[in-house]
Formats: structure tokens, C-alpha cells, sequence
């Protein structure tokens, strides 16, 4: 498979820069600086005694504020100013001083480190300020010559830097708390995938080239399960017996590595995580990165990536239940049907049909399931029909046909004391599926609507797979005579509505149909 | 029931402070400030004059060093110093320049504020010092002071308050997200409330009286389904018809407030949370507070709340499609056992005392729910046997009893070519069941260990719940008659080591019979 490991594709520009890349981006961008200062000579002085000033390679950007007022203005439009130095007096005796006050409360600003210059100290005593304000440092300006301006600046960005620092940590577990609720929420492998997808992009700030997932058990009989995943953006892969060969080489090398050597792979271009889930399962999964990244952002996504396989255990056990159910189902439903080891596959292209039939209408996806998982269950009272009735090479006299009219009330009597909703509709689906659409069917005579839904789709579903299929008495109907009898038992047999859906997607039925073929 | 929502106990010595919770304790915990000098007079006034020095109303604790290498020990052994004030010369002309790297970069520590105080500037200009280390102030003896050196205090340590802050709610959300990998790897619902409960007093750093959890489904029928879960630390409920009453009246009012306001209510002795988890399902929690606690555990422990409701729904219908499984086993394997759809229970009470003897040979647990779950399907060729012989009043014949002996060859048929464990140990279970120990079942007339264990397990619990119940050609065998035969079979039919299993705890498995009687 040509999937390369690197998308050429630039950045979007729908990718926002997110919080845990600011490091990177901030490598130019300047820190902001407030002056504020009723008199136009100190912030001038200042400005001049800091422009050529570097902080961690980044240089200074100067705001400036002449009032209190015009200082608030400031903190409304700046949330990342990194120092503000700020007079005491301007407005009035201690306009600072309240200012400092509503940008820690009002403004709820705790990160910008405040420093108070005054000209006048007995107006504010430094230690009663110091004590009484939540200010960062108290300078008075006689003392504050040139170096100590700066030493003042170095100080009060390196703590603002710290704080910020822990902060974007915090950020970007929070991204990834609730991007693991998202993916907790997949109903399936290929959603799984496309969600763990987008939020690596979401986390990365930009598009990952592709997601790998390789998952390894032995299960309870000692045997070894894997299931390989690839999604790429917009193709998705899953492979269970390793047949296809999902992965690009490099790629496969990479968590050959994770795999052998239990612990993650860091490169340039790729994360590779390695999670060892149990006692006898473990997971490796790989982003590849079309940029550089930080190294808290490969933290994080490392993090995202352990909670990701835990959650695709989860799943996959999930669906691994489904599909032995269904498959079960098929298995049983059929052998009671035909009351021998010979097995067809008509249980499995009715559910196909009937599923088929019940999202053309536009069903609920939930239900539309229920009722495919259901079907197989269709004919189950049969086991407790005669053989020498349900094999009858002729046709059944009055009483024989009484006895196997009993079918659709004995499947229904198996099943209808469960409480939960997949034997319900079954034994529902069993009970309804011999009415018909004018009342002439069995066991109630129900008229229209008067069957439910369930019992109108499986009515349609039952016959044309019936008289499309070989059976010991008949040969296949060709489809146009299938045809014929669907628009002729209209309203008679069939419900016109689902009757109209299966007359005008008679091809897509009989493609489904040829996806389980009988043995012949 | 009478179950309190507050806990009387008291706070167990194990449950030691979370760090989410360190402000409440901290009210009083001294802030810890490091004097480094090698001039003792330094020191102790420096003592003096901060001694009754508050910040945020917590007092200093001061530790003092003479020498950088003390000072790395200090260092090494607390790792909780607000601020260290740190000579320059010492040890030589800039061993307080050196302890500053080692201290950021050997012992990691980006917290601590510190703060450089030189008597000789010439040796390390300011500038230059500030610019090339990480400090966070730069003091010149002669200028400090003691209210310069008060104001010093302050500032650093409202910086490390600051810093402490951000991380303390970094290191919960650490916790939070932890806690959830915990509850995700949750085998079912008691499972689940017993490790929430316990996450829940980590993260408080306290007994929690309970943990309750109410979950509201509309399904796919439309019907309503509801879980209620409670658990308060020993005592594990939970209510599917909500026909217990499992919540004290108080936590009730609480929950239904939660519902019907569809938001969280707190209060000072508990906290609710709501989720909605989808258009049709919503999930309402609560966990009972013994103390007070802070505003950020009460965030974290809403986050945590979150998560739980959602893994929960995850769970739920994992059991729900497990036990759906097993439901609709039990209803076809009885079905086709008896060819009719008088249901006895035969097969739930085989699977019962197959669970109970595959436990007690110590076979890993999860084949043991394996075997559990696939004994429905022993006879399930049966189906393939003509009621004429299934059915027949007296002794079979020769050709009969061949074409009865088929039935676990046609199971194991009908079963294998799955690639699931479930049918495929059911095909299994089939194919062996019929084998005896000495060599002298059907149909391959296996011998001792040759037959896989779920046969030798099966074959001996068919017979004894066979024995043990009423059949149209048989009355129930008296207890003791089943004992005397299965020791009289022992290393004959049955392997001895399960057959002493069968008889040592004879009485157990009479109990797990009575579970589920045949209707008479």
C-alpha cells in the first residue's frame, strides 16, 4: 500500500497554533511589557533603558498607559502581558494601588507579575504595600538606576515564564482528558480510528500524516489475536489475520521496535507507544508528524496514546461479543430451520436485507441493528414443528399446516420472557413475520399497520430471498418473476411503502443477497 | 437501608493529604526558606528580621546553610523551599553561582525562588548574573535592608505560591486521569463502583461515606431501562427494576434534583453530578463528602464524576450484550436439547456447575467463563437427530443409536469454522463431551488427558444434573445414589481429580442446581 508516512500537505489554516505549541512559536514573539506611568519622561526612559533587553532570546514589546484607566483598557485587550511596572501615584494618591487590586480581582489576572515604581515612598510604605497588595516587587524610583531596571525585568519574566510554563502543561492535559472522552464515545473501530485521528491533529496543531494501531492477545484457548489498524485521513484499514500489508515498511519497523523492546519509539517524524494492556495483551500505536513538536506535546500525546489502546481493548472486546452473538445467531437460526448440519446462509442474507430495508426507511440506527441481530431468530419456533411435517415433500394437509402455523407463537413463547430488547424484538419479529399487509396472514390476521414495523420488513425480506434461492422442491425465480409477484402482492401481502423501497432497490437487494451465497 | 451518608469514622491514618488538598492543610504549614551564607552574623539577622514575618498568614520556617555543599544536602532533602537567599562566595569566589545551576539543573528544581545576595558585586555583576542564571532576584547586601529584605520575602514567595498553584491543579488532573484508567479497566459493575469509590477518597485525601450512581437509558424499543448502583465501602447494590429502595432519602432528593435540573448540585456534605451521555441516556452520580474540601478537589472530582458516567455507559452495555449472549444460548440450546418449546433449565444448571468445577480445578478465569458461557451448545447436534430416535420411549437400537451418537460430531461441525473462542471451545465442549476417561465413549474413544479438560468437565456435570433431575422415562436419583455412581465411575467415566472435585463438594453443587428447578 502506497501510504506514505509523511503528508506533504502543508499545514491548513484551520490548524490553529494550540496552547502546548506556544514554545515553539514563541521562539520570536516578544514579551509584553507594561509602562505605567502618568509621566511621559519615565516610560521613555524606560523603553529606552529596555528595548535592546533579550529574555530567553526573545525581546521586549512595550505597552504604555498614562492613567490607571488607560492601564485597565490595556489588561482588557492584553491577557498575556508578562510585567506591568506600575506608578503609585497618577489619578490620585494611590490610583496604583486600586489598579493593582481590580487587575488581581476585577480582571481576575493572576499571571502578569506586578512591580510598583514609586517617586513618593512615604505615600505607599513598602512593607505595608507589599504585605497588603498581591504586587510582585516594590521599587522606588530613586534607587531603580538602569541595571537594576533590568535585573527587575529579567527577574519578574522568568517567574511570569515559569507560571505560564506549568500552566500550558495543565492546558494540554486538559486537551487530552477530553480528547479521550471523544474517542471513549467511538461506537466502532473506523469511528475509533477517525476520532483518535482528528485529536492528535487537534493536539499536534497539525495534521498528523497518518495513525497505526497494532494490537496483540493471547486469549483464553492460548491462541493469538491481533488486529491491525491504518487510517490516513480519509482511507481506513483493519486487518484481523494479518493477510494485507496495512502498514508502509518504515512504519512496520518502527513498532516492530516498540514491540520487541516493550517501551515507546521517540523520532523526528513519528511517536510510537507501546502499552502493555494486561498479562497477555499489549498495544502499539504510532502518529507520524509532518513538523517538529515540543517536548510536552509528545508528552501529551504519548499520554493520549496509552489511554487510546486501553479504550480500543475495550472496544474491540465489544465488538468481538456483537459479532460472536450475530454469528451464533446465523449459526443456530439456520440449523433449526433446516433441522440438519446442513447449513445455508439464508438467515444471513434475510438479516441483510432487513437491515437494508430498515435504513431505506429511515429507521433509528439503533433499532435498525436491533432488528438485523434479531432476524436470524425469525423461524425459531420451528423446533418445535414435526419433522415429518417441516420435511413434507408435498403439500401439508389442514392439519399439518395448523401444526406449522404454530411456529410463529412458539417462537415467540421461547422468547419473549427475556427483558432485554434484542430477544424482545425477536421474539416479536417471530411472532409477526406470517401477517399480512391485508389481514389475511397468521397467527392474528393483523392488518396494516396493526403489525409492527418489525414483522412488515421480515415479511418482504423472508420471501424474496425464499423464491430467490434453490430449494429441494423448486428452482431459483428469476428476477423478474420476483419482481412481478413484489408489485402484485402490493398491499396485499406487503406493506406498499417497503414493498415501493424493495421494487425500486431490487438490484442492491440482490447484490446483498450474492455476498452469501448457499453451498450448491 | 439504613446506610449513612456520612461516614462517623474518622480520617484513617493511610489516607494521607492529597496534594489537591495541601491548601486547607497549609493554613498552617510554615513556608520554608532557605539562608545560605558562610558568615553566620548574615544569617542570623536575617532571621531576626523575618521571624515574624507572615505571608498569606503562614509563618517562616528558616534552614540554614554555611557552605554550598550544605546547601545541596538542604536541597536534596526538602524539596519544598519557597526561597533560598544565596551567597556568592562561599566555598570559593562563585560556589552560590554554581549551587544555583546545580540546583536547577541537577536537582531539577524550577520552584524554589532564588535569590542572589553578594557583598562584592565587582565579583559577579549584577547584569551579567541575572542574564546567565536562572535566578529570580539579584540583592546587594549593603542595600538589603530589612525592609528591602521583607519586601524580598513577599514577592518570592507569592512567585512560588503562584507556581505551587498551577501545578497543584496540574497534579490533580494527573491524578484524575489515572483514576480513569483504573475505572476503565473495570470487569463489571461492582467491580467499577469499588475502584471509583476508592479513586474518590485518593483524590479527596478522605474516607468518602458512599459512592451512588443512577443510569437512565431510553432504548432502542423505546422502552426505559435504569440502573441504580450504591456502594459504601463494603456493601456492593445494584437495582435493574428499581424495586429495592438502595438510596438513603437524602441522597435520593439530591440525585433527583441532579435529573430533573439536568446540572450538578453541590453541597457542603456531598457532591452530584449530572452527564448527559447522549440524546437518550444521562447518568446522575454522587459521592458523600466526610469533611470539607477544597474548590479544586470539588473540580477534579466533577471531572472525575465525568469520565465515570461515561465509562459506565460503556460498560452497561457490554454486560448487556453478554448477557444477552448467554440468555439467548440458554433459550436455543434448551430449545433444541428438548425439541420443543417446554423449557427446562438442564442447560443453565450445567453451565452453573461447569463454572463451579473449572473454578475449583484453579483453571485461569477467563477460560473459565469461556467454558461457562459455551456448555449451552453441547447438544446443539442434536438438531440433526430425527425425533422418531431423539424421542423414542424405549432403548435405542443399533442404526439408532449410531445416528444418536452423530450428534456431537454434527455439533462440533455446526461450530467450528468460527474463528471466535466462543464457538470454537462450544465446538470443542460438543465434539468431547460423550468421551470417557477410560477410553470408552463416542466418538473417537479418547482416552484420560488426550480429552481436552472442557469435555472431561462437561461430561461429568451433564451426567449429575441429568441423574438429579425428573425425565418423562425417569424420577429424580436420591443425592446419595449419585454420589455412589460417581464414585463407582470415578477414573471410569469420569476424571478422577474432577470427580473428587464432584464429590468433596457434592452439596454445593446440589445448591447451584436449585438455582434454576425444571418447571414440574
Amino acid at each position: 500500500m502506497a501510504n506514505p508516512l509523511f503528508s506533504k500537505k502543508s499545514v491548513p489554516k484551520s490548524a490553529q497554533a494550540k496552547v502546548t505549541d506556544i514554545k515553539l512559536d514563541e521562539a520570536l514573539t516578544p514579551w509584553k511589557v507594561a509602562l505605567i506611568d502618568d509621566e511621559d519622561d519615565v516610560i521613555s526612559i524606560s523603553e529606552m533603558v529596555l528595548k535592546r533587553v533579550l529574555v530567553d532570546s526573545r525581546p521586549l514589546e512595550f505597552l504604555k498607559a498614562h492613567s490607571a484607566q488607560e492601564a485597565k483598557d490595556l489588561f482588557e485587550q492584553h491577557s498575556d502581558i508578562a510585567i506591568a511596572l506600575v506608578d503609585v501615584v497618577m489619578e490620585d494618591d494611590h490610583a496604583g494601588l486600586d489598579l493593582v487590586k481590580w487587575i488581581r480581582e476585577s480582571n481576575k489576572n493572576t499571571t502578569t507579575r506586578l512591580v510598583l515604581r514609586t517617586g513618593q515612598p512615604g505615600e505607599a510604605p513598602e512593607e505595608d504595600v507589599i504585605r497588603d497588595y498581591d504586587i510582585n516587587d516594590y521599587k522606588n524610583k530613586a534607587e531603580l538606576n538602569s541595571t537594576r531596571l533590568k535585573t527587575t525585568i529579567y527577574a519578574a519574566i522568568r517567574s511570569y515564564r515559569d507560571i505560564l510554563e506549568v500552566q500550558h502543561g495543565q492546558k494540554g492535559l486538559e486537551d487530552v482528558v477530553s480528547a479521550t472522552t471523544r474517542v471513549l464515545q467511538s461506537a466502532n473501530s473506523e469511528e475509533f480510528c477517525i476520532r483518535v485521528f482528528k485529536e492528535a491533529n487537534d493536539l499536534l496543531g497539525q495534521e498528523t500524516g497518518a495513525f497505526y494501531l497494532h494490537y496483540h492477545l493471547i486469549n483464553a484457548l492460548g491462541n493469538e489475536e491481533q488486529i491491525q489498524l491504518a487510517y490516513d485521513g480519509s482511507r481506513y484499514h483493519i486487518d484481523t489475520h494479518l493477510e494485507h500489508d496495512i502498514y508502509p515498511d518504515s512504519v512496520k519497523k518502527t513498532m516492530s521496535q516498540a514491540m520487541s523492546s516493550h517501551s515507546n519509539v521517540e523520532q523526528d517524524d513519528r511517536l510510537c507507544n507501546f502499552t502493555q494492556l494486561s498479562e497477555t495483551s499489549s498495544c502499539v500505536s504510532l502518529v507520524s508528524l509532518a513538523h517538529p513538536t515540543t517536548s510536552l506535546t509528545r508528552r501529551l500525546l504519548n499520554v493520549l496514546l496509552t489511554k487510546v489502546s486501553i479504550i480500543f481493548e475495550n472496544l474491540t472486546r465489544l465488538e468481538d461479543i456483537e459479532r460472536t452473538q450475530q454469528e451464533l445467531m446465523y449459526i443456530l437460526g439456520e440449523a433449526i430451520e433446516k433441522r440438519s448440519k446442513e447449513t445455508g446462509s439464508h438467515v444471513r442474507r434475510v438479516s441483510l436485507i432487513c437491515e437494508f430495508l430498515a435504513q431505506r426507511l429511515g429507521l433509528d440506527e439503533h433499532f435498525v441493528q436491533l432488528v438485523k441481530h434479531a432476524t436470524p431468530m425469525h423461524d425459531i419456533g420451528k423446533i418445535a414443528v414435526p419433522e415429518r411435517i417441516l420435511h413434507k415433500p408435498g403439500k401439508l394437509d389442514g392439519d399439518e399446516w395448523e401444526v406449522m402455523k404454530t411456529h410463529a407463537q412458539v417462537g415467540y413463547d421461547l422468547l419473549c420472557n427475556s427483558k432485554r430488547a434484542l430477544p424482545q424484538i425477536g421474539a416479536r419479529i417471530a411472532l409477526y413475520h406470517h401477517e399480512k399487509w391485508d389481514g389475511s396472514g397468521y397467527p392474528s390476521g393483523l392488518k396494516g399497520k396493526e403489525i409492527p414495523i418489525e414483522g412488515r420488513i421480515m415479511a418482504i425480506a423472508d420471501v424474496i430471498d425464499a423464491l430467490a434461492a434453490r430449494r429441494s422442491y423448486k428452482e431459483p425465480w428469476p428476477p423478474q418473476q420476483i419482481l412481478a409477484l413484489l408489485k402484485e402482492e402490493r398491499g396485499r401481502h406487503f406493506d406498499p411503502e417497503i414493498c415501493d423501497i424493495a421494487v425500486d432497490h431490487f438490484d442492491n437487494i440482490m447484490a446483498l443477497r450474492a455476498i452469501y451465497p448457499d453451498d450448491e
